[in-house]
């Protein structure tokens, strides 16, 4: 990740040899293209890894959580993250070292970055980035992926220092992330989905040891109440026995709970998307009785490729 | 592809330098980015070239039928791909070998790889997948992707020997794929479509040499039936010589038939997609008729670009 | 860019180190996969970076728009770009230099390349491709981008001469882009979209500078006419004081005016599309009263990240 080399400005040339890159561009324009043409002019030898570019337009809370659960996966390096429905207004662009530099996270300071900042273990140093000898001039308004975060982040993988990209600020004044917690209700668990991913299985904010304040860790069973409507989901502990059609309801590739089908759209079946509020909760005698084939009926649970 | 130097583990460094990699995950989750930093954290070296990720979600036919079709462009080296419906039940993880160690196919046992592997001569050795030091280790179940198959492609191309990623395994009793062959049928061939690509062609199980057990191996013009539904398509040797909205069926640029039409899609004028069937019979004298309007008119012939 | 070593073949080795790769192949089947793999066989040291291959299909304007908005971007070396609807018909398959050899475009002579040869300065040498030693031999007819492009692309890298690849031909002969230029007409100016980005701002054909000759370029509003109905927008100079639901034009980061919304899609709003027609004009007293609610509403203008 290091080289002692010192380049000719008397940097450490090429400090980080990689940029992960996240984004709402989207593939339908040059986008991305652009922001990658413009790394590779500064920083030619730094190989670029797109996380994602299909992050929904403005969702700096889909774009941080899919950040967050790539973070321990990422290339030490730097991470390049654009979801900034507000640029150009308040918002700062900022870079944010972690690790005591082993990687710097570069992109707008709106929460965005904030889960994969704390997934890793806070910050160890801020910028604000400020400096005009660090960013491309723009004909017009400013293409902040394009003019400013994927200059600095190309700049900073050919050893600019950190501080070089503008003044400090204090890493306890960056704008943080609002991730839900679930919360102990009468009657059972609030939770909210986090993620639906490609394959239907959506990702509640509730970890497994998240079910025992509302005695259900060790429940083979949990009521599950969808906008008033209530399944029962079985507990799974590994993807590989729920029956057609069946409910279920496992931890997931994450460490998190997922409601899921075999081979089917769980979020499709349950009309669930990101953030609905899902509630999880003891069944009832009734529909805990295995036999009512109105709740559940016998499965392979999938587990995702 | 290959190399002598050896690493600190005694290996042949970098035995290979490319990994193909296809999959069903798509671009809307980080699937693709987060396999991408995986192999890039064990072979820094190793160029990952996408070959597509957007085979339909758990469509091992669809993805197989991909990579055949890729199989003969593809780089000499290591191929992953995953579209794996039933993760983490019976079906085995493996690596085979084709060539005598030409490229290794990194993925699921269940039909995905087969017809690659046919179309580069058959595997010549093949693993299991179960060595534990050449896996990730999983918060919760297996996403099998960046926890199984990544690493063992990346370790593959860091000059880890076949053998020491698991047993050796018979190739014979590798799942095979099922490719459906055209069956000569009273009054006709009948076919199915294999493939639509996004210019709407609708790419056949059925070589030119197929059409001559029916007659019409020198046929100028093919009846072709949908559904119940028939139409004339002309036959042309090149994409250049379609009138508008004339059905052609031309050799496409993998040497089978496809139903096509210029600048349109022919799949969607005929209400076709992957594995629907098609008859192909010699046309009666009236619909052969180059004056009738109803089912013939006109035309260029589109090449694809 | 350049090196002075020569490969076996007497070529200067490695003259381009990248290929920007931009095309309608679209990522739902293997074509992107394909080509890169035909690249790297050919020039294993040569970076592809994807402009981006969502073109809308065979929409050679499109595309050729999105290649112009590139070019001064891009990374000096060879461009590949293939929207190509009338593959194997009259049109010449091309390579097109420009700024004397700094940069090469390569792909069919049908406009596609033309608004990005003009942008950079026009063409100081062209060939049409027609050896066969530098392409593959297809299996049926050609797909040019896998079979003609790609190899012409990735031999321009490994140092093979411009005029090894085919006959010179005259850059004056190559087809034009056809790009529409706004019209002063009786009560306004006569525009068009040439772009709807993924956010919904909706780019015209339109820089500042053609505002003045009808007057409006010093106006804080400009009436709006599409399909019949019209709007007024506000000229705002920077992505930052639009109320929410409030029109705005403004310089875009391409330096051309775009009707934008605050977080919201312009395009939608107004039923826009590329090549829509768009009249720009004075409003008349009425409409132009801030305080009329119908046509304006106070708002914060929206950057584009």
């Amino acid at each position: 990740m290091s080289a002692d080399r010192h380049d000719a400005d008397g940097h450490d040339a090429d400090r980080y040899d990689t940029i992960s890159f996240l984004s709402d561009y989207g593939h339908g324009d040059e986008f991305v293209g652009v922001v990658h043409s413009v790394i590779r002019q500064i920083a030619p030898a730094a190989a670029v890894i797109d996380v994602t570019h299909e992050v929904p337009a403005h969702d700096v809370r889909a774009g941080g959580l899919a950040l967050a659960r790539s973070a321990q996966y990422l290339v030490p390096g730097v991470v390049l993250a654009v979801v900034d429905p507000g640029v150009a207004t308040a918002r700062r662009a900022v870079a944010v070292e972690v690790g005591d530099g082993a990687s710097i996270l570069v992109g707008p300071d709106n929460g965005l970055l904030a889960p994969a900042v704390a997934m890793v273990g806070g910050a160890t140093r801020a910028v604000e980035l400020t400096s005009t000898e660090h960013r491309l001039e723009s004909p017009g308004p400013t293409f902040a992926g394009r003019d400013v975060f994927a200059p600095a982040a190309a700049h900073l993988c050919r050893g600019v220092p950190l501080d070089a990209l503008g003044p400090e600020i204090d890493p306890a004044g960056l704008r943080p992330g609002v991730l839900p917690l679930p919360q102990v209700e009468d009657g059972g668990l609030g939770a909210e989905v986090l993620w639906v991913d490609r394959f239907g299985n959506a990702q509640l904010n509730v970890g497994p040891d998240d079910l025992a304040p509302i005695g259900l860790d060790g429940a083979d069973r949990v009521a599950v109440t969808v906008d008033g409507s209530t399944r029962t989901a079985r507990r799974v502990g590994a993807y590989a026995d729920l029956a057609p059609g069946e409910l279920g309801l496992a931890v997931d590739s994450y460490g998190l709970l997922a409601l899921i089908l075999d081979q089917r759209s769980a979020a499709d079946e349950l009309g669930l998307s990101a953030s609905a509020a899902v509630t999880l909760a003891a069944p009832d005698a009734d529909s805990a009785d295995p036999s009512d084939p109105g709740r559940t009926s016998p499965v392979h649970l999938r587990k995702r490729a």
